[in-house]
């Protein structure tokens, strides 16, 4: 063995063991989950610093980073939420909680713009509630993955309006872009709100500083949030997007997207009929399907 | 394939492509290292909540745990950096940045209680400067790695008191248990300190409650701290550790502790002749030795 071969492999062995120790001193942990995440948590953050081999300059500049972090987040600001979406872990969280099943419809990220306690507004009804947007009648029926009709399962939905707020964001206590409804015995249901509209993901703190670094787009492609439960069946937190969103080519901040997922919003002129009778004077407006699929609790 | 092998393989593939998506939403950073560094946090981030299959409740728990670092944390506590140090993560950036380099003398953590602008205290000074503790006489010599004296080495010292406080948590404005001297042309120093004890690092935050959990000590190893620096040579940041000392058993709380930097610091009955001739009437004192070698800038 060279000198300078030695002395690498003295090295990967420091590297090593150190990572060895740090696992160990976890050993006495009483409970047995927490054990096995911070066991897990020091091998991969260990073999993060080894592979890029992390500077010291490196390591001071990513604790000033999480300190911005810390200091802009409070009770309406939540930056590492934020820093967690736009690293995909959100997403990647989502995906292992929700696995796939059969043709059980996707799940994706839930956002924190999600209310308790939203207005019943009972299928045809408005969620909008006054909020500027494009009509947008959105119809579908729930099943489960034997194709049977699932009656009664409690939709909630809320979305942004078009200029990119969800009521939330305004100071007014507006309540407007969200509401709930169930499901008919044949699972059908129906509502109206607005047409999508793609909005950035709040950006001028030190995740915002991080995408500008990296030439990434802040936006949020297009989206209508859905949380779909009934008796025994998982509960879907999902999202419908819009087809012909130009921010589905540029890239979602989140990673919310899946192609399921992506529904054709189909614009009608200012006049045609609504599907039930609602006269919008000289607006256009849209409609689109999304037929959900839910997958048993045990499943 | 069966119908459950093959939700487990598209379930698979949904993971893997959704982590690679991340990775090449960083395409576009213009610095290289900071695409390199984005891209392998998002593959060790994405595998670690893979591997664990973490909850949504467990990646709540991560969130509000970095919140509650965020807010602890202010211009005198660095909770960020001691979730480092608990971690390994501090130490293994140490480890990749001073490679092993023949016997060149191994580094260690920094830590939060350097101060610029130490005291002179000149070869054979002290710099307890009043600070509470069992006198201790250090000497050693410091070398290069080809067994060359190195003279004019600035050596900077620094180390907690007796009560596990260093002059900086007082306040009171002391200067105490710090001081720079440097070496003789034959690469000789000596100094006078206190015996080093076992502090804990601050553990009423988040951090403490991780240690808490985990059933780990807070405390770390006694040690002196030391940086050594010269021309030409890679300034060494390390620590003396005391031999017998139990919480090497125990484990040092932050993993500063190599075998190599353990040290003897002998007893001296009260009234036994001191090397410099210093009285120090009834009290008993300690002596220890540590040579030091240093590497190259270029190695």
């Amino acid at each position: 063995m060279t000198a300078s071969a030695d002395q690498e492999a003295r090295q990967q062995r420091i590297e090593e063991l150190l990572t060895a120790e740090v696992v160990a001193s976890f050993a006495r942990t009483p409970d047995p989950r927490l054990k096995q995440l911070l066991e897990s948590l020091t091998r991969h953050l260990h073999a993060f610093i080894r592979d890029v081999r992390l500077t010291e300059e490196e390591w001071t500049r990513a604790i000033e980073f999480l300190t911005a972090a810390g200091h802009i987040t409070d009770d309406r600001r939540q930056e590492f939420i934020l820093l967690s979406d736009v690293l995909g872990a959100s997403m990647q969280t989502i995906a292992v909680n929700n696995e796939v099943h059969l043709d059980a419809t996707e799940a994706t990220v839930f956002g924190p713009f999600f209310v308790e306690q939203s207005p019943l507004v009972g299928n045809g009804g408005d969620i909008a509630a006054g909020a500027p947007g494009t009509p947008c009648w959105v119809e579908g029926t729930v099943r489960d993955t034997g194709g049977n009709p699932v009656g009664g399962a409690r939709i909630e939905v809320w979305e942004a309006d078009e200029d990119g707020f969800y009521d939330v964001q305004y100071t007014d206590d507006r309540v407007s872009g969200r509401g709930h409804l169930f499901s008919e015995p044949d699972g059908t249901f129906a509502f109206w709100g607005v047409t999508p509209t793609p909005y950035p993901i709040p950006h001028d703190g030190p995740v915002g500083a991080l995408l500008d670094a990296a030439h990434r787009s802040p936006m949020r492609a297009a989206h209508l949030h859905f949380m779909v439960s009934a008796d025994n069946y998982r509960t879907l937190v999902t999202h419908v997007f819009v087809e012909g969103d130009p921010q589905l080519e540029i890239g979602d901040s989140v990673f919310g997207v899946k192609e399921s997922l992506v529904k054709r919003f189909t614009g009608q002129p200012a006049g045609a009929p609504t599907p039930d009778g609602r006269a919008l004077g000289d607006k256009p407006w849209a409609r689109a399907r999304f037929d959900i699929v839910l997958a048993l609790r045990s499943a």
